[in-house]
């Protein structure tokens, strides 16, 4: 059994994590730990979630723990990361902290300072599928963000394999549920301004998803042009849909792409390719770990419409699927 | 033209009333005023509200108007309602401040102390229809709560005309949108905690506007029974349903109770009795000032289902349906 | 294991049972049938749902199941319980069929002529908890309706243990999530006249589910008195909370009965008994197999909240577990 | 007073329309028409709508006005058209029989042999402020569809000054509320269906609003490329959000991009340009007849996010604004 612990078990991705985690037949749950709610049980706060009383997140003890989840604001789990490392420890941080290779771009892009930037070279980015063979002997994993998650997925193959037309940007549209933006009240999060409402924000390339995108991009292609991107907040809980045009190569079709996608995914359990006319859509995926993505190809851009929960495979179910990797279990062993 | 002051045009209630008052043929808005946000305009706030620049609660003239209407949390606007009387500049509160008749009733349910309990004799409760007398020459008015307003107006025609039964308790059961909440960010409110939920609050007798119904109500029949009062959050962002059931004496006919009621309400704009076998709806009043109700007796038990936009006839429509009284002009004007 | 067959596996509460039972571990599903999508995938129409090929009802062979589950519109199924319990094969039938004990009843509130009125006698109404014993043996289950679940559970222990008082009618007043209307493309079911909307119907003493609480409340005690009952549609596509005043003979205390209903559920995996002070939500028990409720006691009347999910508890989930009851497996098998 | 009559009173744009005109100042209703609901009154349907008694689509007295509005479906109202001019009375159609410039394309689009091509030529777009002066003296106006309109009012001073670059396609991300795919009960807009989720559909060239917009692109400027264009259905009763990249010459700076946007549209009532940094929302629009949109210059793609109400500007508002140029009425008239 893997002794796992969680940090951060009250935010929307850990208490999923946690979820999982209580019915994952090959872990031992050894704290779920919260900064401001310990003492209560988690399922005061989410009615839905396990019967788990929370620790104190100072005063838990890394040392019980084979691997601990960070489900933690950016920057403030850093120091933790540090610690269960020196432990001897696994971790799998959820947050942006260890995605970016650069602590300048991390200061950047976040704000802070980073407290361990000798950890970066180290960090495996966990997109499970493209990178599941460095993810086999990792000891500190940063798990993509949700956003990049559903853009990558589905361009990957694309992109190894040479098709698009690196003279025109890549225009990501993607609209995601209001989970993604976290759990604390705030203004634009309140139910009345979101419910029946619809838009768009940080539009260009001022996400802090651009670089993470770019820089896992330019890993697999560095010739890869800039992104453009723009979010939207969705009025519904759960769920992400990237509609994505990539320039396409003159020359390619659309069965010839299709199979270059499907040869890539065939055997992947949790990414679905949607038969040609089909598009994804978030009842395919809410509640489960899996990607699906249609492709359409229009004169020579390539319409890629990819799904995904973003609780799930956009962070708690793929962080889990990071865990079965690592430990060698049947990767789908506790997802649906 | 009637010179309006409005305090508290940020909340929920504040921007309609000043969006309803913007095309009031009879009013100018002499001042929109807020504490947090002095200086932007309400439109940066509310997209479709209008576009009128922010004053300091604390700079404004009280002088300049004729009218103020306050729209501020409890117990925050007394002291300007003490203000703009001495000035001679009428008030309509929205607030619960001058709705109990007893600043000891209002000390045990609000928690503060009441700061001008000598005036809460002439404040008028701006339930339009029943007490349209009283208000043509109020110079105070405490302006209904949403719940009470869904609730007093169906029940008043059956109460003063004695054909309640007061062996047993009044249930009401009501559902409010979430606007009703205030606009402030918590917890509760997040979209993600609302969206696809459902669920009551202040079960039984501890809702604020239980004491609020029952004071009214034994104005008109000092023998009405205990209210059992179970308010509940709707995921809609406005509207309120009560679903009301009325002990009724036996040999009243659902006929002769329907009489009664259009007997009362026939040549009120803002009052709709629905035929025999509809029901209220939130579809009927979104965006309106109008009370729509229907009724249906089962044994000796009336039940009514009585519909209202929390914001409209519930707040800010009823609101300007008083200055209207007030100020003798037609009393729907500026109101749909 | 069972070999189960499901007719009606298209709607909403046969997609959700094929759902649960192509995870649970000791079921075959031998066969998913459909009417009107034979031939189709049923995940081609339930983006969520497992991948099984839809058979077409008429073709279907019967005698390779043990056990099937009707989830068919009323008196569209009742000739396949009659051929499966000819052919041995045990039947759990979802729709009202076989809930009234008397077929003159049956024909007065569903407009039918029963087909097979000697089996109604046979039938076990399988609300699972009160039943369970009858269950253990049944041939023919008639799976309770969504409401009655949500109202007899919590109400049950009350009315054994003669807290109630029969002079005063007991009201519900519940409120339900879309998807209990079934999956018909119908005019008020349209997302533009639900979305932002709210509404009862058939209000009083009209709605099929009226008679089918009777009944049970009635062998419980006869003394019952008559049940008011008011549904709403709520804009949330699952999940149901009834708000119950039930008259309480007085010098019953709050924690005395709050000590009847622990007593007799807290060894039920499926029923929560919530703490003094709180409520019942959806949120408790969206997609699971739980009843939640909460008690507070208003003068000599309890109000009790229940919630239940409408097509786990409050049909496919209650299937499975009345299955698990027949064969004698642990009663959360395969359920959450 | 001008004369009008609505066929196809009861679909969702039909009803908005003659919830504007029964307030317009200028407007006598002289029918409402319906062909499924004559003899019913339209608040029975809509019961937010006027109480106005449903004719006969085929028994109203054409020549008792001096305008009619169609809402009918595609090819169902042009035998109305043709009888209505003849009569001398005016047509608004907001359906797309007239849209399209040419008979073939209509066949090829639609389905349907157009039974009038000898209007097409006489048929003015209805897109109000780039066609005012033409529809100043129109007798049939083809109202434009609501993606169109989204698309092209803050597209056109880009195009007429030669801002954009035709080397690349135009790629128009839109979406939806679901009044936009009408009345009609459809499995895809069962509540249950559309609530939580959110899907794009007819992806690339293939949505009818293609040529509709294409047509109107290549009249400005005939070098225009391609247009690349995906709709989403959005969980919302109203309103489009359409954020579009459009591909720029090198060398133009976002300021001057803006002081051409300002400078066309800033005695506009009815566009509103957003500030630098600010974004369109369904919140800026909603139940109005604004256009809104924001732009932002990203390298040499200009994205623009631009919203509408669907039902208003993207409908019948629209249609009102173009009866109001019509008649030589301030443009204002009757809508907000």
């Amino acid at each position: 059994m893997i002794r796992a612990g969680i940090f951060g078990a009250t935010g929307y991705a850990g208490a999923e994590l946690t979820k999982i985690l209580s019915t994952h037949p090959e872990v031992d749950i050894i704290f779920a730990a919260s900064k401001t709610h310990a003492g209560k049980y988690l399922n005061s706060i989410h009615p839905h979630a396990p019967n788990i009383l929370l620790q104190d997140t100072d005063k838990v003890d890394l040392q019980k723990a084979d691997l601990v989840f960070l489900c933690l604001p950016s920057s403030s789990g850093m120091h933790i990361a540090v610690d269960a490392l020196k432990e001897g420890v696994k971790v799998i941080d959820l947050s942006a902290d260890f995605r970016l290779d650069d602590a300048a771009k991390y200061k950047k892009w976040y704000g802070d300072t980073h407290l361990a930037p000798e950890l970066l070279s180290d960090a495996v980015y966990g997109l499970s599928e493209p990178n599941r063979s460095k993810l086999t002997n990792a000891k500190l994993v940063a798990n993509p963000g949700c956003y990049p998650t559903s853009v990558l997925l589905p361009i990957w193959p694309i992109v190894i394999n040479s098709i698009f037309d690196n003279s025109r940007p890549i225009i990501v549209d993607s609209k995601s549920g209001v989970s993604g933006a976290g759990r604390s009240p705030k203004q634009h999060l309140h139910f009345v301004e979101v419910s029946g409402n619809f838009q768009p924000y940080k539009i260009g390339r001022v996400h802090r998803h651009v670089p993470e995108m770019e820089q896992q991009l330019a890993n697999w292609d560095p010739s890869i042009p800039e992104l453009i991107f723009t979010p939207h907040l969705l009025p519904v809980p759960r769920g992400i849909l990237s509609t994505i045009y990539l320039p396409i190569k003159r020359g390619n079709r659309e069965d010839s792409i299709r199979t270059v996608l499907s040869e890539t995914y065939c055997d992947e359990p949790f990414i679905k390719l949607l038969p040609s006319s089909q598009n994804a859509s978030l009842a395919h995926v809410l509640h489960s770990n899996i990607c699906v993505f249609g492709v359409n190809l229009t004169g020579d851009t390539l319409i890629i419409t990819s799904a995904i929960d973003n609780l799930v495979k956009g962070a708690a179910g793929q962080a889990v699927q990071n865990m079965n990797i690592i430990y060698g279990i049947t990767e789908t062993c506790g997802l649906t």
